[in-house]
Order: structure tokens, then sequence, then C-alpha cells
């Protein structure tokens, strides 16, 4: 059929054609179909809109992605993408050949995907998993599509965490204390999606954190690391895609999340990789049984890939450090540094840089670089090289001037600390935008409390976020004290 | 958040709202997020789209089924609705309770799932299946959302075909038979999705086949039946709406097919009911084992909404009739009825029937109605109650003048005569929006063929179409003929 090409702007980064219903009859188009467009001797596949509306009959509309696709076109109805039957044999359980994660990283990769098919695969993938051999193909599937970052050093330290703990920023010490120790570490982290900060809004409270692949290798030549920000370079760019259809079914598969997570290490360049797995009530991973079968998965899927991989199994279901929130949580990691600090935030970056020193064949000591001050210092280069202030002082870091204090309404003991609900908490005091906004910790889970005790203070940049977030207080018990002496909360 | 709202038409029937980047930053909404949105004393929940250029930051784009949003909304995030926590519990193969597939049921009625989450939706059930307590549920709960018909007869005859063979236009001659006998049966069937004729666009050919349910009542009590298109009617709605996240995967669960034929027969009010299941290669049901389990599922599954339920297996891998198009079909359906035309509409039609008969009850043969020329007059009924004229010959129905005749190029046996590869060449010649395209069948499986006999003749309304028909025949072989005494097909 030969209609006329027009773009069209209706908000949307997918390769979607508008067909008139009339056309798309004639065609036997449905919503979803595919069709194929012959144009100036080349041809392109679009995803099948139907509208009686937006185009007339005769016209073609096409969304950005497609804007190359001008004047007389010929349309015909297009089979489904290969990777769809790829998909679907995956619902089946049968276990996919290189090729088939290949063709289905790749259709992700350039939008041939309807929201529909991207569903099927992460529920697919969710139900029926993948084997060690399917996560090591689809790892280098989808480290392939993307950018790779070379290095001349030999050892390159890398470390992530699988996340889900608040305030869990040990990646800014780890990096001081390991490139101290001559290492090779340039790391690059990620945002706050649903938290209230990731470690490169942390950062950003220092120094900048976006540059390009050339400016990243010059920081890391000038001073054995960097703390930047991962979105600026294109490692496994498949992954926010898939990540995108996750999030609304809350599903984080295993073989999925390995692929992720190492496609991205292996796409760094990285040859010596930590990687904590906090395990508990509220992290991803929620028993010890899990945790240990996702390290020796990673562990093997690494293996394959040439790279190092240790795992290091944390309690994930306490925060780590006193402050939720950039500002806040930059505080904690300056004063760590500075040979203060919370104590938790600088056992779990000793514990687990020593891990990764060990790992690299380095004959180092965490405590050492940290009591020496030479992480501090090396720390300082690092922020310096980024544009920042190398002499800044953790009592430089102010929190939001809007605050309130939750105290204790009874003695006892703290029993639980709700990770999700400070989160929840701290967002809503307008963190990470507002970077000054968050919480600060005052008791941590079976801590002795008193009546009237400080709990948790919250910081807002605003009256108006404070009050949101006070709101929210109200209706939530994040830190719970119980009296052991006595069975009842409360009598009314 | 205050935003300002403005209507939005970016071609979608989906509640969605369009958040400026910024906005969605500061609120913490994500793709795919939900919203609230209060205004007027009414909240509305709206699925996120972000943008950088559509809406400027402070305002909210709301899609055409939000337009009652105007004005000054105060706009928060929302969780997600309770029915993607179930589709998650069908993912982790748990089974559902009723109020759980009600609640799905009525989310996707209403629009509030995203293509992801139903995407999810059809996975789940393809890979974990529904149990029949799920499906008697799920049924109800599909025809609960839509209207329900209601007769003064207490027996309502109905049947279903479970689809996929080429021609098999059985119902009119069925429905003939049937009221010939008394029997009240009002008949409401689909147009053409993926097929060349629906049996709506076959009696389209006679007569009207859009009507109100008032006018179908009263077309009901003066003939007892009627044929009419069932997309004029409201039952089971959200049938379509799943069907459309199960096409692009190609999967049709039995536990979803089955809630999808009962529910709109227990909408349309019948109470016994004949499913004719065809089996075979190209057809849905590929085994007589899984016709078999089908049947007994559909069955009990009847007998829980007290609904009297029969069905019939058929072979699925031949064409039935000569005829493939709607003017082609209407002129087997008429010359069945005349007491001539093909043999194989004529039997199954005649078997059906009687089945149908039987099931209800009433000592009649089918036989007997068509040679008495009950069954035709019975039709012309019908055919003038809905506005056609009764006297129509089937000699007065003339296919596209713009024909082609494909021959065999050896002697042989007809071994294998390709359903599908005949449905895409007689859409390729114009049908059905062309009612008079279409194909002519001349030789079926295990036919004797000679040197040049006709195989099929394709008959289109233009010689475009015909031309487009013929270059597609050129790469297709629907009708294969092999020569017993020759391993080689040919030799070159």
């Amino acid at each position: 059929m030969q209609l006329e090409a027009v773009t069209i702007d209706i908000g949307t980064s997918r390769p979607l054609v508008l067909l008139n219903t009339v056309d798309a009859d004639e065609l036997g188009a449905h919503p979803l179909d595919r069709v194929r467009i012959e144009h100036d001797e080349e041809t392109t596949t679009g995803i099948v809109k139907r509208t009686d509306e937006l185009v007339e009959p005769g016209t073609i509309g096409v969304t950005e992605p497609l804007s190359r696709v001008r004047g007389t076109v010929d349309v015909t109805l297009a089979g489904k993408p290969r990777s769809v039957r790829y998909i679907r044999r995956k619902l089946d359980d049968v276990e996919l050949q290189p090729h088939e994660l290949e063709t289905i990283v790749r259709h992700i990769h350039e939008d041939r995907l309807s929201d529909i098919e991207l569903g099927a695969y992460a529920s697919a993938v969710y139900t029926n998993g993948f084997s060690l051999d399917e996560t090591k193909h689809l790892t280098e599937a989808m480290s392939d599509v993307g950018q790779r970052l070379t290095w001349d050093a030999p050892v390159i330290a890398d470390k992530h965490s699988v996340g889900g703990v608040a305030g869990n920023c040990v990646t800014p010490v780890m990096v001081a204390i390991v490139t101290a120790a001559g290492l090779t570490m340039p790391k690059t982290s990620s945002r706050a999606v649903t938290s209230p900060a990731g470690t490169a809004d942390v950062m950003e409270v220092f120094c900048d954190v976006e540059f390009t692949t050339d400016e990243i290798e010059s920081i890391v030549t000038e001073t054995n690391g960097c703390l930047v920000w991962g979105g600026g370079v294109d490692l496994s760019p498949v992954d926010d895609k898939i990540i995108r259809a996750e999030n609304p079914l809350s599903i984080d598969p295993p073989g999925q999340l390995m692929a992720s997570v190492l496609s991205k290490k292996r796409s760094a360049g990285s040859t010596h990789v930590v990687i904590d797995i906090p395990y508990g009530e509220g992290s991803k991973v929620e028993s010890l049984v899990a945790a240990r079968k996702l390290a020796d998965d990673l562990k093997r899927v690494g293996d394959h890939l040439d790279m190092d991989v240790s795992c290091a199994i944390t309690h994930g279901a306490d925060p780590i450090g006193r402050g939720i929130g950039p500002v806040l949580e930059a505080r904690d990691v300056l004063a760590v540094l500075e040979g203060d600090g919370p104590e938790s935030l600088r056992l779990k970056s000793v514990r687990l840089a020593n891990i990764l020193l060990e790992h690299c064949g380095v004959d180092a000591s965490a405590v050492d670089a940290l009591e020496s001050g030479r992480a501090l210092e090396q720390f300082g280069r690092i922020v310096a090289a980024q544009n920042g202030d190398p002499d800044i002082k953790s009592s430089d870091l102010e929190p939001g001037a809007e605050s309130t204090t939750v105290r204790a309404e009874r003695s006892g003991i703290a029993t639980r600390v709700d990770n999700r609900q400070l989160c929840d908490l701290a967002r809503r005091a307008g963190a990470p935008l507002d970077t000054r906004a968050g919480l600060v910790i005052h008791r941590t889970a079976s801590e002795r409390v008193e009546d009237d005790d400080p709990l948790y203070t919250i910081h807002a940049e605003t009256p108006a976020k404070l009050a949101e977030a006070e709101a929210l207080a109200d209706r939530l018990e994040p830190i719970q004290v119980r009296s052991k002496a006595d069975a009842l909360v409360e009598r009314r």
C-alpha cells in the first residue's frame, strides 16, 4: 500500500507508525502488528498503532526514531520479529541458545519490541529462569551492544552492591582505600531510582560526576580512581530497558540480575570484582540460602567471563551509617575518612575493602589506609580531579535547616528498624533532588532506648516538604521500641 | 504537587498522564508508575508517561479517558493497582481467589493496566495455567463486567467454534436448521480478525448484521433466531482486551480460551451450547488428546455455570466448503440450504445441528429440515427480519470478476491443503473488506489430481489486488500434489 509519511510526536521513543483505521483494515494490520516500510531503497519496520483521528487515510504517521522515513512509501504487513518467537520459547521453559539470547537483547536495544512483548520477556525469565549457560550468554550479549572501556593496568578493581539498604554508601570509602593501596578502581555508580540517594548523588555533593569517557580516562590516569555517574557512559544500555519492564511487576529474577550486574562490570573493563549481597527482610535477597546461591552463581558466571568475582554476604535488614539522603550520607562518608563517623559504615567499608585488596592480591590493610590518613588524602585527589574542593570537611556539610526529631514514646529496646519506611520518609522530605533533605538515625536495632529519647531526625529544605514528611511519619513507625517487661504496647 | 491539567491527544484510549521530566523527577514518578489526581472532590488514577517536550513543567497532560480532569489538580504518587499483585501471584503459580480474578478483570476492563502488566498477565496464564475453579470464577467475572441478554424461552441454543479452519461457515446453516425445529437460537458472531471472513462478514452479504439489543430481541421474537454481529452488543468486553495482549505472543492458553468462550455464552443468555473443536495441524488445538481434555473441561465449567455444554471434536486440518471469503462462503451456505453445495459443509452442518437438537431434547432431524426446504425458508425469514432479500439465490452471488486459476504442475494426489496459506491468499486478494474477493478450492486433501487440473481459483475485485495475490501464490504451495510413483518432486 502506498502511503505518504509524516513525522508525528506522540511522546514516545519507540518506532511506532500510526495508521488510519481505514488503511489499517485494508492492510489487515492490528494494534502491535509490524509493518515493513520501503523508502529510498531502504526497508524499515514499525509497530502499528491504529487511530481514527491523528492521521488521515492515505497517510502514515511515524514517530521520531523513524523520522528518516519520508515521502511516498510502500507499506506491507510484516511478520513478528524472531525475538518474539524466542521469548515464546522461554515461556515454554526451553533453554535458549546463544544466538536467540543475542537476538532478544539486540531487539530490546533497538526498541523493536512492544510493551506486551517486553512484559512477556520479564515474566518468562521470572517464571522459568535462566540456566548458568543462558546467564553467561545473556551477560555477553548485553555487554556487547554497549560501549566497552579499556584500561592499561592489568588489574581493575570494582565493587557492586545488590542493593536495598538505606544509607549504604560504602563505595566512596572503598575507592579511597583501594586506590590509596595503588590499585586502579574506576568506579561508575548510579543515581537514586527508588532510594533517597545513589552513590552518584552522594558524590555530587563533593564534585562533578558526569564525564565523557575521555575525561574519565584522564581522571583515572591522574588518581588511579574515579567516582562518576555510570549514565554518562553507555555501559550495557539494555539493562535500563529491561528494568523498565521488571519494575511495574516488582520482579528481579536472579539470572537477569546477574547478567545486569556482570554485563556492566565486563563493559567497564573490570577484572576483579567484589559483590556485596545484603540479605534479610526488606532487601532484594531474602534468605541466607538464596544469598549463598546467588554468590556461587555470580562467581561461576564471572569465571566464564574471565572476571574474578568475590562475594560478601552482609546483613541487609538494618541501615548502614546514620544519615540518609545525599548530603547526610556524604557527611558520614567524609567523617569515616577523617577517622570518625558511624561505626557501621566504617566497619562495612573496611571489611569490603580488605576483601577486594586480598582478592586483587595486594598486601595492604584497609584500617591502615584509614588511620594513616592516606585514604582521606586519596579521596581529596579524586574529588579535586572531578572539579571539587579537596579540603572540604564533614563539618562543612549542613543538612536542611527545617527539621523535626521523632522521639520514643516509651522505654525499651529498638526491636525493628524498617529500611523501606526510612527511605520513604527521606524521599518525602525531598531527597535526592533536595540534596540536604533526608534523615539522621539516632537508634539502631537492639539498642536500649529511654522514653523521649530521639529516634530519628527529619531534615528538609522547605517547611512544606518537612510538613509532608511529618504527615507520613505520623502514619509510619520506622523504628519500633518494645518494652520486654510489658506484653502490651499501650492501652487505650 | 499542584499542576495545571490539559487534555492531550496522543492516539491512545488508555488513561495516561504526561508529566514533564522535571515534575516527574520531583514526584519520583517513573514511566508506568501511577499517580493519584485530586480534582473537583474526585480522585482519578493515571499511568505516567514522562516527556521533555509534550507538556511544560507545571502542567499535566491527560489523555481522552481522563478528560474530566481539568483545572488545577493535586498530583501524588500512587501505589500499584492490586491487580498487579495478583498477576504477580499467578506468575508465582499461586491459585487465584475469586476476588483476585474479579479485580484483575475489572482493572483490565477499566484500562487500568499498562501493556507491560497485560503482557505479564497473558504470560502468567500461559505458563502456569488456570485450575478449573479459577476458570469458572474468571468466566463469571468476565461475563459480569458486560451486558447480559435475557430471553423468555426456557431453552436457548447456541454454538461456538474454537476456530482456525478456513471457510468453516456452518453457523448460518445450523441456525436455519435448529430454529426451523422450533428452538430459539439468537446467534451473535464475530467479524474476521485474522481470517478472510467471520460469520458476521458472511451474513452481511445477505442482510444487515449490526443491531441494538432491542432490535435483536424483536428479530428473535419474530423468527426464533438471528445471525448478528456480536460487536454491536457488549458481551464480555474484556475478552478483546485480553486477546490484544495474547496476539503479539501467539498464545491462547486453554483456561483463558474457555473463559472467553463461555463468558460470552453466559452473557448471551445461552442454556445449551455445542462447541466445535477442530483439531490438527494449523488449528488452535493440535492433538486429539488436547481436544478431548478441552472438551471435558468446557463441559465441567459449563456445569458450574448452569449451562449444558456439548462438544464436537472435528478435523481441523482441511478447509470446510469450497469458497473462502464473504461472498464465496455465503454462496456455499445458501447452496447447502438449497439442497446442493459442498458436501463437506453440508455434512458438518448436519452433524453439528443434530448434536445441538439432541442436546436440547428436541426430536428432529437436520437432514429432514434441509431436504424439506424448511431450513431454507427459515433462513429467508431471518434474512428478511435483518433487512435482507429473502428470495436471493446462490446463483445470484457472483465472486470478484478478476480471477486466476492455479493448476497442478504434475499428476498425483493432493497430499496437503494448507489452511493458513489459503487464508493468507484470500486476504491478499482483498477479503474480507472486498466482499467478493477470495478463493474457490477445487481439490481437497487425498483427492486424485491430473496434470494441469485446476487446484484453486483466486477472485479479486480489482486487477491490482489480483496481481498482489498472484505474486503471493507464486511463493506458496497451499495445495501440494505428490506422485506416489516418484520420490522426487522435480529435477532441475
